[in-house]
């Protein structure tokens, strides 16, 4: 959450690491004929990581990816990953759909099953078409190319307006340069539990498993885990790294310079990962602003948390965000219902026009409201921060130390529409 | 819930009850120039319970109504409600204006301070003008008349399109009639938690403090709380009861008949609050659709609640209410992310057209999934069902013999609408 030392290429591409390669067609699973079947291949099987949805209801890829990578950790050759088509609510049938696209897809990269890896993204409870998915894997490989790493981003795409991409090369401690890459997609049905949407990413900087998922623990509890676009956890949610080890160097705790490695690498991990999810905020179904809820001064990070998801996923709140409205009290009153034992005389709530760091002392911090009393500002000043495209929120609780932040988007009319005439 | 034995007249006043007068003007409030100051005025001292809003946030006549009524009971002898401005977030500048209506009002009943509830809705974090409410106590007297009842509901209104008000008349076991009505304001901020948005019930019964506070608390259960809007509780919520004893008829439950009274009066009053609060849903700001969110088959009526809840509440269950659409998939992950230990094996969902009460035999249901498995259905019959202006929501869990439900409304581009330029 600090200011981002870590120069991240916003138009990187999955396949920045050596080791890895890509490739995506168009099978027909979206109506508009757009890429919707992709696949990462790596040239050797690979350590590997993954965190999936805690939704009850969980998609059949889910259930196959728990499977495949049992405590989350595993090694993995290849990733195959469709849109249009969630898989979620399909049954047994969807189940052995799932086991299909696996095999077809390890056939592919000659590798056994359960090194592949299946993502499904669309819609729920309708079977998927395994014919068109069958003629597009006898397609993909002579789609793996240069131009792979881009079309994996375009095909993991719903709802979204933009592909979500980006590479990190990462100086160690110890001196080596590695590199990282993810893509993600994600624009409803996003407030990610201990997940996200659809989400890869690449390295080829060499982990044990184990220590891969502890560091994509960490980064997706301070990236993925922060977003909410309108308070709904997705069937599908699912974030993988793999690790190719291609740079020939390896990042091992138990060796002299490996734990200041591995603390650097699990910070450009955490870096990567926030920007994706910022992107998938900033594309949030309709939404035509972020932003951040950041809140201080509470008894534990966890109350702060509950305090700012309460904030962030508020209707009122949201839909004041749309219409550019300094309306604090709606932001207050979320806080209120949160469920924290907060009180309203010791809070104070600012808010400053642009995504505002942890730390940075540039935020031009507005006061709105403070020991239970309006403040007396400029209702130009606070409108014109309401209206910017980005924007923070801090609210002190006056309780504690600790903090914790929440990234959300507005509500706008859009949204309803886009979610009123999604199956139809 | 039981197919309702009242006969509830949707247009009674909320003076129907011996012993009550009313009376509104416009003080200047509202922009609109609308009726928005109001007072009921019991002809001598009542028996009174209330219940308020548990937001943390509470608003300044909410906290001096938790010193009126301690433990939520006691005696009133007026009740003045503002609309425009919810005097919420005023500090103590708040306090000191609730305490000086509370005061005017007294000098109008002539009694005790302590025997007048003050209640505010509208807009949060702007003092009140009390130059204007002030003006309008001193016209109030003369606006107590035969039609003070219908203007105190319309009084109460803010981005309510319609008054709610109901009257019930009720024969006890004992052979005695007495009467019931209530008046309720409510469209957007809702989603309640031991109280509601605005509502008052006046009663010619005589009834000790604690029995009606005891009433209320049941009554409210099962209505007001079962209601949501927008998943955000307000911070103005409140609920009152007043019993005039006018009607000679006294309900204790140490006489001989009273028990059996008490219960009959107990259940009139929730079908007067059930009346009022599908009101609230119907008329929820934007909405064009109620659905009753129905969670049979669990664990306990509590995990019910829960799963009720986050159907309730889910953005894109309500836009695909919205859009007419029968998209259960939505419905089924919304479930599966309620914090419940449900397994979609073992789950069954039905939906009906109309607001198919507990227990009604002729729900004409369509089972849309079964054991983790969309069910054959007829897109047509779903369709005519989702297009239906109410509709029933059956989702059976499989996991044991508790149910419970919600009442919801659906999330139109309206809603963002009006909430995006509410304050502006």
């Amino acid at each position: 959450m600090n200011p981002d030392p870590h120069r991240i290429d916003p138009a990187g591409l999955i396949t920045a690491p050596a080791g890895f390669r890509a490739g995506a067609l168009a099978c027909g699973l979206k109506a508009s004929g757009n890429l919707d079947l992709a696949l990462l291949l790596a040239d050797a099987s690979c350590p590997s990581a993954a965190l999936f949805t805690r939704n009850r209801v969980a998609a059949a890829p889910v259930i196959l990816g728990r499977e495949t990578l049992p405590e989350g950790a595993g090694r993995l050759r290849a990733v195959l990953i469709n849109a249009g088509n969630a898989n979620a609510c399909t049954g047994e049938r969807g189940l052995a759909d799932a086991r299909a696209m696996r095999a077809g897809a390890a056939a592919l990269a000659d590798c056994p099953p359960e090194e592949v890896l299946v993502l499904s993204t669309g819609v729920i409870g309708v079977p998927l078409d395994m014919a068109k998915v069958e003629a597009g894997l006898a397609g993909l490989p002579a789609r793996i190319g240069p131009a792979g790493g881009r079309d994996l981003a375009l095909a993991m795409m719903t709802t979204d307006t933009r592909p979500k991409q980006a590479a990190l090369a990462l100086d160690l401690p110890s001196g080596a340069r590695i590199q990282l890459a993810g893509a993600a997609k994600g624009s409803g049905m996003i407030h990610p539990d201990m997940a996200t949407m659809l989400a890869l990413v690449t390295t080829d900087a060499q982990l044990e498993p184990t220590h891969l998922a502890a560091c994509l623990r960490s980064a997706a509890d301070r990236s993925f885990n922060r977003i909410s676009v309108d308070g709904d956890t997705s069937t599908n949610d699912a974030l993988a790294i793999l690790a190719s080890g291609a740079s020939g160097h390896a990042i091992d705790p138990r060796g002299a310079a490996g734990a200041a490695d591995l603390a650097a690498f699990e910070a450009g991990l955490t870096a990567l990962c926030q920007h994706l999810a910022r992107a998938i905020v900033r594309d949030g179904e309709g939404a035509s602003r972020l932003a951040v809820v950041r809140v201080t001064g509470a008894a534990s990070a966890a109350e702060a948390r509950q305090v700012a998801n309460a904030i962030a996923t508020s209707p009122l709140v949201k839909t004041a965000l749309a219409g550019a409205d300094p309306n604090w009290g709606r932001i207050v009153a979320a806080a209120g219902r949160a469920g924290v034992p907060i009180d309203p005389a010791r809070m104070a709530l600012d808010a400053a026009s642009g995504f505002v760091e942890v730390g940075d002392p540039g935020g031009a911090w507005l006061r709105l409201f403070e020991a239970g009393t309006p403040s007396a500002f400029g209702e130009a000043e606070a409108a014109a921060i309401f209206a910017a495209p980005e924007l923070t929120l801090r609210l002190g609780l006056g309780l504690g130390a600790a903090e914790d932040e929440v990234w959300t988007c507005d509500l706008t009319a859009d949204y309803v529409r886009i979610n009123a005439d999604y199956r139809t």
